[in-house]
């Protein structure tokens, strides 16, 4: 069985002293928003799960409907309905407020609370001797955006999350159009946070990435909702993640419209304008290391691109505590390099 | 780049709903105390450090020097020196114990330290408003039998861990001879508790582990040590791993004089009897994943090699959580699963 071909390649190493101790395997694509495949690492059409790399499209129908101009919906609040966010005051503060305006309660959220991503709010959660809620929960924003347009519609609050509900329904068929598969393509899961999400080739993801900063795909109002999305995103990235966090620090360093979405299980959904094209990227490390593994390999894969001076590149990775490898008393003990180079 | 090959093959599959989501490459020899490959995934000469898999070598020289039977050293605190254990209460007594037998303080282990693998005991130590001490560092029993030895050989403590010290030599040379690779040839690395750590291929690690369990290799000193850091490891699981630890629940579950000894970044190495023959195993997840790859890839193997009836395996797997994926709300979203058959 282990002869079977899932299209990945190294990506990236860790070498400690005189040799490689690890290796994570992984694929890229870098796609235009016609589906033409620009460069490659691995086979464009390695599988992947989008998880949080969906949000940019699930955003889509809230704006789309009208829902959002309907509640008032402002821009940073925009940004933490797209965010993996880190649960500091500002985010919590931004859901807070979408509810708000959306008659809505915390308790008709059913993403399931965790401890905060920002350790500093984790640790001052904990010490208040207080729980963490759903609104603690990185994918809130999500899931207060999904019921906003299910209030909107006036259909039922209770089984959002239903594949089967109006708000799902509008999120498959927004995804089928800007990625180019059929609904029936697209594969199906339960995410961490119990909402829908969805497996494609990394082609296809990023060609959907691509049209979202494409200035010629979609009718009127699919390209003023994803140009929204877009402005959203890079007016607030500190809301689309958080203190430290890579998808804040990244959109801030790259220009041209560039925008950066990541998804659980070592998945980065990316985008730019290239003159007046729209360029995707979707990149999996197989593994599904979130931390020194997608950070090196994305930070090089910008670089490759032309996206990232190097001076950027290296105090990007500095900022993720990278490439050194540290050991329990602190000393750089090993590295983490890049293994790849895109065809 | 991308085309270098390593060795690894897929391991490991973690699939959600519909689809693949994640997939961890990897390697593993089986291989007998001549050197000769009995079953492999992927290539025995894909090259991995040893890291925590070192200590049953790394003790070697402590009983064959007369060092152990010279302080009273006994079996369970023997077990503690070849553990990388949980930072459990009889943990921190048997290393104490081996540090007051030696005469040796708490602040001469430069290991540095962290807190406890086991949860209860890390949350104990926080609430408690203590500090982690080099006691909870799992890996304090190594550094205390290393500076048992040097004490022993009047060698100076200060200075233990540096390649050139007599303790660290005596362990190279013992690797060497277990392993079959020169010392020239057994690559270095500084380990997470800042000792000397070595990267060796999968077939030579293998080698050497089906060397401490074969009845017919090495010298009669070379024999009764090996014999005695097995038996100590059988007859106190707990204290070289602990409570719900994966080393403990195996040699528990696994006849035939095994032995099972994790290190980090996804490493594995464990070794029984196959009659009068020793056989040895070199396990890596080359992506470092030590929790559900490892294990996944671990008790699969250990079932296709006829050593874990699937009852017991089932239950090795659930008490790591496995082989289910859960998400926020506790729901199961998805499976962890096995890719490999051993040639």
């Amino acid at each position: 069985m282990s002869d079977i071909d899932f299209g990945h390649v190294p990506l990236v190493k860790v070498t400690r002293g005189d040799a490689v101790e690890s290796v994570h395997y992984g694929a890229i694509a870098v796609v235009d928003s016609r589906g033409e495949v620009q460069g490659r690492a691995g086979s464009p059409e390695a599988t992947a799960f989008l998880r949080s790399a969906a949000k940019p499209f699930q955003a889509l129908p809230l704006l789309a409907s009208g829902a959002a101009d309907h509640f008032g919906i402002s821009r940073s609040e925009l940004a933490v309905i797209i965010s993996s966010h880190s649960g500091e005051a500002m985010h919590l503060d931004a859901v807070r407020s979408v509810l708000r305006k959306a008659h809505l309660k915390e308790a008709d959220l059913r993403c399931g609370a965790h401890p905060p991503f920002y350790r500093r709010a984790a640790t001052a959660l904990e010490q208040s001797g207080r729980r963490p809620t759903v609104l603690h929960n990185n994918c809130s924003g999500k899931h207060a955006g999904m019921l906003a347009l299910a209030k909107f519609w006036r259909a039922p609050l209770r089984g959002y999350l239903a594949p089967s509900h109006a708000v799902q329904g509008a999120i498959l068929k927004v995804l089928s159009i800007y990625t180019g598969a059929t609904e029936a393509a697209i594969l199906g899961g339960v995410d961490g946070c119990s909402a829908p999400t969805f497996a494609l080739s990394l082609r296809e993801v990023a060609r959907g990435y691509a049209r979202l900063v494409d200035p010629h795909f979609g009718s009127r109002d699919e390209l003023e909702a994803a140009g929204r999305v877009v402005d959203a995103m890079r007016a607030h990235p500190a809301m689309v993640g958080g203190t430290g966090r890579l998808d804040s620090a990244l959109m801030r360093s790259v220009g041209r419209s560039f925008i950066a979405k990541i998804g659980a299980e070592g998945f980065y959904g990316m985008a730019y304008r290239d003159g007046s094209r729209g360029i995707g990227i979707a990149l999996k490390i197989a593994d599904g290391n979130g931390d020194r593994a997608r950070t090196t390999a994305t930070v090089e894969l910008l670089q490759q691109l032309g996206l990232l001076a190097p001076r950027k590149a290296e105090t990007v990775l500095l900022s993720q505590g990278l490439p050194g490898l540290r050991n329990v008393r602190g000393r750089i003990v090993g590295r983490v390099a890049p293994l790849f180079r895109l065809a």
